[in-house]
Formats: structure tokens, C-alpha cells, sequence
């Protein structure tokens, strides 16, 4: 069987290295040694600033609404995972969603600027399969309506744009740690500030609203830390991160070779790099989509709609939909992710491919 | 040195055996075989259903909170770990400060009833230390009042009240599993709902309200998810769990036997048990307190005062307090807590009340 993901696994041994420097200190949480290490190494690794991790990547976005105080509503997208949506809905603002770009897949300009009313105090847009969002369009946006810009990045790790990573951007961006994704915490994210008085801010919200230098209480906060022990699946992934994005690009880009003329791609950002993080497919209609996820799932290969369904068309959404999204539904209908991970080889994406097009 | 607190680590090769479990199967995260190991053995060792493991105490908070829908504000103490309120904040419930009881330290009935007004959805009380509230007055009040009633239980793991575990009453209880706790996972706690059908509105809310069935979008929700290596953690302590309450307690009734005549200790719940969690006393004056505190970090003993301030005095707070709380005030000021651990000594605890005793 070929499933549709598979968490990358270090070496027992190495991981095992990174939790006894937990035991030898007895120091299990609590911005321990292993999460300053490992926050230091991404900041590095990615070229930023201003990066706090958490303990999911939910909790990530959660925070950054905080943070900024948001209310009324944020403009969205409805091609995406649910946290996007449903980490706002929790923290009491209004989804309203905008449609996406037919080319990108990611959240339209046009479309969200049709939707922004005297009530939006976000645009929370999504690097989807990790290809970068309009980024200078929305910066511009950002500047004119003096709205806040968070990125959901949960899919960006390790992407640049205009030679720089595109967590560069926005007022907040955050990544998913999550065992599926590319770089993994077994559950972890992190939020990348632009600013650092709002990372400061942050880090006090992160445990319990504490400022640790006094102890004194300075501001709300729940608990979103990130334990060592997930620190340590962190560090000892990273150590493997060339080879992991190095394999996952390789294969993308075979699928791209292997299927192109058969099926539609993302149109990716012309000044990024790909990550290898999905591979999706969009097929001529949901109803051809169905046929082939049946088919190769009968050849005893996973892949799955996704994402689907168009977030506004939610019952739980119902009441506070802007309208249809058409372009985003009939995508949402008729693309896959096809299987996709570091343990996969080349001869098992061909074979994927060779199914598929049987099912065309 | 003598620290305040120090997590227990069972052997790490206990603790390795679980998680190459985790790694033989590649499964790392979402309600795995471990989390669901974890909830059954939990249930049995403390004699209670619908016990759903999350990804720390403070989280489980607020997810009972969201599955009752509770608005307007919660009746609670200021006698806490500030998380008690700061996850009502966060949820946008307001926390109304009642006092607390000078004999048990918990929340007064009495005092509650002083602060129930027609915004009132919920009380909020907490077996502080671990020493159970006055429960069958409070059910008689949920009876009554139709408000519920969500302990935070977060020091009574293994605290069993007439015959029976605490965790019984009240329409939730919420366990923290941190790494200080008598019994912990790292990061982690759980939610014990009354209702089963509480339990299943709260599985959803747990993984982004997906009903995980059809893969249907049912409720709100996020990521409060416990992983494998956390849970991992947590049977590995588990497998220890007698000797460790066994230990803590005894080292509890040393210190109540060492040091009665010299300060004020809670007194306890007539009708149950002590687990060890804490050792707090409290001392005459705050002046006191202060300098036995000082006398003891002098002589390389950490005790630290907890809690405090009483909640009610933060500046946080300041517009939404219910006026003064003065027995927990008092308290606040004046009571400490002392080492207590399970790779402590009894010889240690011995100097330590000697030690005390010099500075009174």
C-alpha cells in the first residue's frame, strides 16, 4: 500500500541523543535548552527574526490573533485546511471568505478586496502546497487599508520568494510542525513576528501572560509552549532537512514531468522555489477526480480530495458566508494530493503516474 | 540544593520501549495507539468514563468551557494558579472572584453565592493543592441554579471524596499532566465529563471539529491533541504511579508531623485523602513569610510562594474584579509552598523543617 503520507522518522538513535540532554538536565518544558536550540537553529536556517514556538500549529495563528487584538472579521480563503478558519471562528472573528486566484490556488487580491468591509481588521491568505501568495500585492494592501496581514505558512517551510523566505512578509506568519509536514516537531509550530515588540508580547502570552524576569502577570495567555521532548524530534529532524527537502523537491518535480498534459498544477510563484510539501492535481471535473482517487485507491494507492470541501460551504459557516466562491468549489471538487513523502522512491511515483493515467 | 520541584523521570529505557512502539509504527500523533492506551488505563486507575486526554491542563480548560458554550461570566477563586482565570479571559468569559474558605483554602460556597448574578453560566472552583472543595455543597448548587459547575482539578489527580474520585463531580474536571505533577506526560492534562455526550461534542472540538467517521466537518474546533511521545511519557510514569504517590505522601505527613504548632496547614477534606501534590503553610504575617523564606533560600532551599497575588488584586483584572477578597488576600501574602518531590529525602524534608524553624 502507498499511502498518501508518512512522518519522516530520524534515527532512534539520534533522537535519543537530543531527549538524554532532556533527562541529564531534568528539564522536560518550559522554554527549556533543547527549544532555545531549536529556535535558534530555524531562525537561522530560515533567515528570519522573531520566531517563537509553540505547541501546535493552530495555537500558532491563535496566538497572532491575539496578539494583534483582532475582532469583527478576517478576510479568507476557503482552499485550505480547516484551522485556517476554524482557529478564527474559536478566537471570535468572523471568517468571510474571498475566492482564490484559478492560478495559484491561493487567496485572490481582487476577491478579497471585494470583500473587505468597515468591520474587517484581518486578510488571513495561505501559502497553499506551500506556493507563495501574492505577497507583494498584499503587502500593498496591507499598507493602504491598514489591516493587518497574517499567513497561514503551515505548507511554506523552507520557501523563499523575491530571494528571501517568505515568512519575510505580512505582519505574522505561521508554520505547522505537524508529523506530516516537511520539518516536523511531532506537534509543534512557531509564529515569525515582523515586529519584535509583538514577539514580546507573545512570549508573555505563550505562559500564561508571564513576564519570567519578575514573575508578574502582564497580559492574557493560555499555555502554547512547546515541550523538550517535541523540541527534540525537532532538532534531530532538522539535522536531516537538506536530504528531506532534497528527495521531496526531486519527486515533485518527477510528478510534474510525469504528468504534465494529463492533469493541472498550481501555477507556482515565479520568484520561489518549489519545497516538495504536496503535490496536487486537478483534474477536468469532480467527476473524472472521483474516478481516479477510486482507481488508484483500488491499485491500493491513498491520495485524497484536498482540499475539500470549499470552506464556505460549511453548514457551521452558513450564517456568515459571503456569498459562493466558485472558483475555489470547483477546485475544491476536482484536485487530489497525490502520495508524497521522504521514504517514497522515484519508482513508486512512477507507478503512481502510469495508474493515474489509466484512470484518465 | 533543594528545589522547589523537580519532574520525575522513570527510566528512560521505559521510556524509550513506548516510543519505539510509536516508531515501529509511524504513527506519531492523532489519537494513536498510545494516547488510547493512556485514556483506558486512566479511566481504570482513577475510576472514571468519558476522560479525554488533551495537549495541556490549560487547554483542557477551555475546551470545557467551549462545549458547555459558556458566556457572560464564571464565579471562581483568586486563590489559584493564575491559568484558572487567564483561560476564562481568553475564552471571553468573565472571572468573578469569590473568597475562598479560610480552613480549606478552596472556593467558599458562601461567598459564590454573594456573587451569582444574572451573567453567571458557570462556577469555577479548584481542589487547591489537591484537597477537595466542599463538592456536595456545590452540587446542590448546580441543582439548584442550573449553572455548571467545571472543577479545575489540575493538583487532584488521585484524590478520591466520599469513597469515590473527586473527578466525579461537576459537569467537567480538568487534570493537568505538566511535568511538576504528581502524575504528568510532559505537556498534557485531560478533560473528565460527566455526559458521554459532552465527551463526544469535546472528540470533535479536540481535532477541528472533524468527525473523524466521515471526515465531516461537525463543530468548532482546534488542535488540543495529545501526541505519542507525550503519551508515551505518561505510561511510562504510570507504570510507576504507586510508588510515587506513595513516596510523595509520606513525605507530605512528614512535614505535617515535623512542623504542626509552628505554622498553619489547609485542612483537609474530611472524607479524603491526601496525594501529595503540595505542602503549603502559612505563616502568621506576610513579614513572617517573607523572611522564612529568604532564611530558607540562604540556606539553598527553594520554597516560593503559591499562590500568589490573589488574583483579584492583578491590574489585569482590575475593571471585571467583584471588589476585595480579603481571606485570600491574606493568604496570598502568607503562605508558601515547600520542597516536595519524589526523589526527595526524608532526611532532607527533616532539614528543611529545621531550617524552617530557625527563622520563625
Amino acid at each position: 500500500m502507498i499511502p498518501v503520507n508518512k512522518p519522516y522518522l530520524p534515527a532512534f538513535s539520534k533522537y535519543s541523543k537530543y531527549l538524554e540532554q532532556a533527562y541529564a538536565r531534568n528539564w522536560l518544558t518550559n522554554n527549556g535548552p533543547l527549544v532555545q536550540e531549536l529556535k535558534l537553529r530555524l531562525e537561522d536556517y530560515l533567515g528570519v527574526k522573531n520566531l517563537m514556538l509553540v505547541a501546535n500549529g493552530t495555537l500558532s495563528m491563535q496566538l497572532a490573533y491575539k496578539v494583534f487584538a483582532l475582532k469583527g472579521n478576517a478576510v479568507t480563503t476557503p482552499f485550505t485546511f480547516i484551522a485556517t478558519s476554524s482557529s478564527l471562528q474559536w478566537e471570535h472573528i468572523r471568517p468571510v471568505f474571498a475566492d482564490i486566484d484559478p492560478k495559484s490556488y491561493c487567496l485572490s487580491l481582487d476577491s478579497v478586496k471585494k470583500h473587505i468591509n468597515n468591520e474587517t481588521t484581518a486578510v488571513v491568505p495561505v501559502h497553499v502546497y506551500g506556493n507563495p501568495c501574492d505577497v507583494d500585492g498584499f503587502e500593498k494592501l496591507r499598507e493602504s487599508h491598514g489591516l493587518k496581514i497574517i499567513y497561514d505558512a503551515a505548507h511554506a517551510f523552507g520557501v523563499k520568494v523575491n530571494g528571501k523566505s517568505v515568512l519575510h512578509y505580512g505582519d505574522a506568519s505561521s508554520l505547522s510542525f505537524h508529523a506530516t509536514k516537511v520539518f516536523h516537531s511531532v506537534e509543534g509550530g512557531a509564529v515569525i513576528f515582523r515586529n519584535s515588540d509583538d514577539y514580546e508580547r507573545a512570549m508573555f502570552m505563550t505562559n500564561f501572560g508571564i513576564d519570567t524576569s519578575d514573575g508578574s502577570i502582564v497580559s492574557d495567555g493560555i499555555n502554547t509552549k512547546m515541550s523538550e521532548v517535541h523540541a527534540a524530534m525537532g532538532l534531530a529532524v532538522l539535522d536531516d532537512i537538506d536530504l528531506i527537502l532534497a528527495h521531496r523537491t526531486a519527486l515533485f518535480e518527477l510528478y510534474l514531468k510525469e504528468l504534465t498534459g494529463y492533469v493541472r498544477f498550481p501555477v507556482w510563484h515565479e520568484k520561489s522555489n518549489y519545497n516538495g510539501a504536496y503535490i496536487a492535481v486537478t483534474f477536468s471535473s469532480a467527476e473524472q477526480c472521483t474516478k481516479v482517487l477510486e482507481g488508484l485507491k483500488n491499485e491500493n494507492i491513498i491520495a485524497r480530495r484536498y482540499f475539500a470541501p470549499s470552506l464556505n460551504t460549511l453548514d457551521i459557516y452558513c450564517a456568515q458566508q459571503s456569498g459562493s466562491c466558485p472558483v475555489s468549489e470547483h477546485f475544491a471538487s476536482a484536485t487530489i494530493c497525490l502520495p508524497l513523502y521522504f521514504s517514497l522512491t522515484e519508482k513508486e511515483v512512477i507507478h503512481v503516474c502510469n495508474t493515474l493515467k489509466r484512470y484518465l
